[in-house]
């Protein structure tokens, strides 16, 4: 009963606060009642080289699947058991993220400005909270996950700043930003809150999935099919490289897919994959696709980068999640290394290469609108793709500094949950079970 | 037998009648083929002040979204059994819809010219049956609820005629002219049709309610979150103020979500709601910001409101209910009252007060859009406000009139269905079955 | 073990085959970075009567939806357990379509410059293929199945290029190229595939379909509802008769659906039709205006061939399925003679009679954008009529042709495949099972 109430109150406790930090400082921005836009207040921060840049609203719905999309995958590894606590995530989150990224971006006189721009980002930080959550989920109970979408957000939004704002890195489809940084603050995460007696019991629960998992699983599956190659081409800033984006993904989604195919009967008996599977892989083709995907100038260039990320996944479910495990101690719940981590840092190294090799000459009037600052003649080329490969282990030194940060804050409160009661079951359909204390 | 040819012979006789009316009466309006409009017809009879006013085509698929998506939430608490019935009422509602709106808006020289904007219009109509069909549900056979769409429709079409081109009141999100007639409509039938010695048995076989159901509200809930804020938006007439509606309809439904988490576990003995309560809580959350959305101009007042309908809906659950079924005899299968009677009528209210508030300062070029007979000078903003709250007894009446009529019409019919042959089950997967009689 | 590791090396080889051909023809297409066009290539072949006819990303994002749409669809009749290998079919269909398409349109000094119009194209194609597969599944193993997809992908293009670019047969929504085609290819692959004693087993292994199928064609359903229409309209070529296409697919499907509770009890003892019933009538309901969509002037015509179709398709399941079974040796797994083939080919003949009406005076300027041969008056309306009528024999010769060339191509590949173990199951959810000899 104190649990339930627990839970309770710190969600009563962090809605008010964000309730009256909105009422101190958010105010709708003069964007989207143009004519009123006050002149000290840069009404299109992120979109000066271009006027038609501000995302319409059809793009913005379009993007704000992202983190709802991503929702209905994890469910078929989640279970929708978890579904309740992920949607509280999600709602905590976006508030959450409007709040610290409105500081970084939108912040004026003391006010924040949001309109469409800021739900968006917003948006793309839920996501990373949302694949930290699948490294930890099963160990952690919700009070804990909302205090690591707290501090996630802050960390993330910071990252995200430092990489495109400051650095002027080039990460449209957010391969670093969300992909990697997601999936590696989880693993440290789960790494410091690591407890040896419990994974026993945990796995053996997990062993009882049952149907619901392989049905969200086929409409998980479908849903990223039909909406993020189009999610990720909105994502790209610039209207005419659209096109790139969206084929590119497509090819790399549909070459991961026929991966899968090849490699699931010989890593295991059956002769065809499971549904999770075939999943996992076209995450993996699409996290891939994140920052090269408006680079890359030719179809194939994306078939091989799927087809490869497409074996690379499920090699690394079969091999490397079991190393991590038994040798390093970092237990991953869902996989999210081999479906965000891996992928994308490869697709971070695929776009380092792609900025190397461009030239004006295969890029046409689309450099300007891919690296700005070199098609202004400020930056060369090489410059561009050493800050593109210095940002990956920036990424990667902040994901996994916050997470042991993160952990450690977890763990002082996990004290007052008494180990008896983590693992009982609350309802007979919630597959991967989350701890309730 | 006879009972299941009736059903077919009613379908035969409604559709044949629909064929007829439309052969006679219905042609598509010249607004499809531009350069054809008789300048007898104002092609543009709801766009009168901007030209860029005509729903474009993208955002029709929006909006017929709307009643889908409720079919979907709907079906998370109806159960799979009852989907062919609501599909089989929305086809036949979205007709009758087309037909009578087109004699209150779109009639010209005996001919109703129909178009994009009919079928949207058709769809709100179908949105209001679909949530009566959840106050009665289970107590009437699918033959009753076909005469009730043929009622509804006609009531809820004259309703929205009187309110938003008579009186001129802006409700671009039907918090009024939906939900509340929807709902309150739907507790009168109920009432009217109420029968002591059923209830019992009803209860009982609602309890065993599974698996499926909880799927159903996963799917269902994810839906809403994605498509309804910007179906919310679109349905704004007004493109520039779109933005404002979008957001506050996020940040209400965020908040409510929060609440539901809050409020649960002191409740219900339960740590963390089920699902079906969080999508009660969506539900409401976007209910209350129908009339409201493009009004508010600050995101913490939408956080206020979407917090504290939230906390309103469970509470009705809990405590309302109960004393509407036993003080009032009025049942509510699935609570419509909570989810869109009450979020309704607290945002026609919260409507009203914005209203009162409204100045040319804070909307400034807005105001023409939102209030355009207040802008052009022939009304003050006290008399669009006592207007806006004239609307809402209004609809009120109209809805428990049109209510009891529908009821008592109902109840004629039901003599001619054998009171045992009523509960019997067709299938096992019916959770809330339909009466067959 | 052996079988396993043939499908995986066929998947292999077809993928590496794929990259290969990607690598040496294929190559972004101009249009994507305008201004780069070069004068050699006409980059709006399919739009020369208009500039603002190229596909915007927004409408294609529809229309992939296509091919997942039917997916979704399918899996209610196919069940999950043949997710995995639909999805397979689909991956490397699009891959091969792309290549194949873009011999026929896009192909210029070598190369096959692909875009956007490319992928909504191989959507098409793979639409078929699915098709196909709903008539011989059960029968064939997954490797029979990317074989058949080959096939079908190379005929299927060759008959559309035949059709629209040769002939000049307006067919927008796809009647004659997909629906018919997929159809009548299936059953014949069906037929020569015919072994009368496998037969009796795959009957009774159909019977215990569950509930899961049920939540499919609840999902389906639906999820056709709502994008088909929209999709319908996107296909349309011509901007300004979008709306048409639209409303009438909305009010063909709506009498379809009406059609279905009519018949249904009629023809079975059930009070109210089952979900896969509504979906069938769905379906075919839409396949009746894939020609003849934009074409209608009026609504009532509309509601008339739905009408009709909604009629015909459950008569067709009921007395003709069975007829085709014992008497022409071919079985219909999914039953798509009744929603695709059948419903295809009168909405041919519909869209041939409408063309025989089409005068200049109830048209106005659509002429020229649905027939602009005739607009320009190099063809006779009577003639356009006849080569619409032409088309379709033509389309059920290739068809029939093409599947009986594939049907023999599959059977010399089964006999490496030993017959006890076609029919083992994989897991308890495959409904439908594949072969996996």
């Amino acid at each position: 009963a104190a649990s339930r109430l627990r839970l309770s109150g710190l969600c009563f406790l962090l809605q008010i606060l964000n309730i009256l930090l909105f009422a101190a400082l958010v105010r709708y921005s003069p964007e989207s009642s143009p004519g009123r836009c006050p002149p000290q207040l840069n009404c299109s921060q992120r979109s000066q080289d271009s006027p038609f840049q501000q995302p319409r609203f059809q793009d913005v719905q379009v993007q704000v699947l992202l983190s709802f999309g991503l929702l209905v995958v994890l469910l078929s590894r989640y279970g929708p058991g978890s579904a309740a606590i992920s949607i509280l995530i999600t709602a905590f989150a976006i508030q959450w993220a409007v709040l610290i990224q409105g500081f970084f971006y939108f912040f004026l006189n003391g006010k924040i400005y949001v309109g469409a721009q800021s739900m968006v980002s917003a948006d793309f930080c839920t996501a990373a909270v949302l694949i930290s959550t699948g490294a930890v989920l099963g160990r952690v109970n919700p009070a804990q996950l909302l205090l690591l979408a707290l501090l996630e957000v802050t960390l993330c939004s910071l990252n995200e700043y430092i990489l495109l704002s400051l650095m002027g890195v080039s990460d449209s489809g957010r391969s670093l930003t969300v992909h990697t940084f997601g999936a590696y603050f989880g693993l440290m995460v789960s790494r410091v809150l690591y407890q040896p007696h419990k994974d026993k019991r945990k796995r053996e629960e997990q062993q009882d999935k049952g149907q619901q998992t392989d049905t969200f699983a086929v409409v998980g599956t479908i849903y990223l099919w039909i909406f993020w190659p189009s999610f990720a081409s909105t994502t790209t800033v610039h209207h005419n490289a659209e096109n790139w984006a969206l084929l590119n993904t497509y090819f790399s989604l549909v070459a991961s897919t026929v991966s899968t195919f090849i490699l699931s009967p010989v890593l295991y008996e059956e002769s065809t994959p499971r549904m999770v599977q075939i999943q996992d892989a076209t995450l993996a083709g699409m996290a891939v696709m994140g920052m090269a995907g408006e680079m890359l100038v030719t179809p194939f260039g994306a078939l091989i980068a799927g087809f490869l990320v497409g074996l690379i996944s499920p090699l690394g479910f079969r091999f490397f999640t079991p190393v991590l495990h038994s040798k390093l101690k970092i237990q991953d719940t869902c996989g999210v290394h081999n479906t965000h981590g891996l992928p994308g840092l490869l697709g971070a190294l695929l776009g380092t290469l792609l900025t190397l090799l461009a030239t004006a000459d295969t890029y046409g009037h689309r450099l300007e609108l891919l690296f700005p600052l070199v098609a202004q003649g400020s930056r060369t080329v090489t410059d561009q793709a050493f800050i593109q490969l210095g940002a990956l282990p920036l990424t990667l030194l902040l994901a996994t500094l916050g997470g042991c940060l993160t952990g450690a804050v977890l763990k002082i409160k996990v004290l007052r949950c008494s180990p008896e009661a983590q693992y009982e079951a609350n309802s007979l359909f919630r597959e991967v079970k989350l701890g309730n204390c």
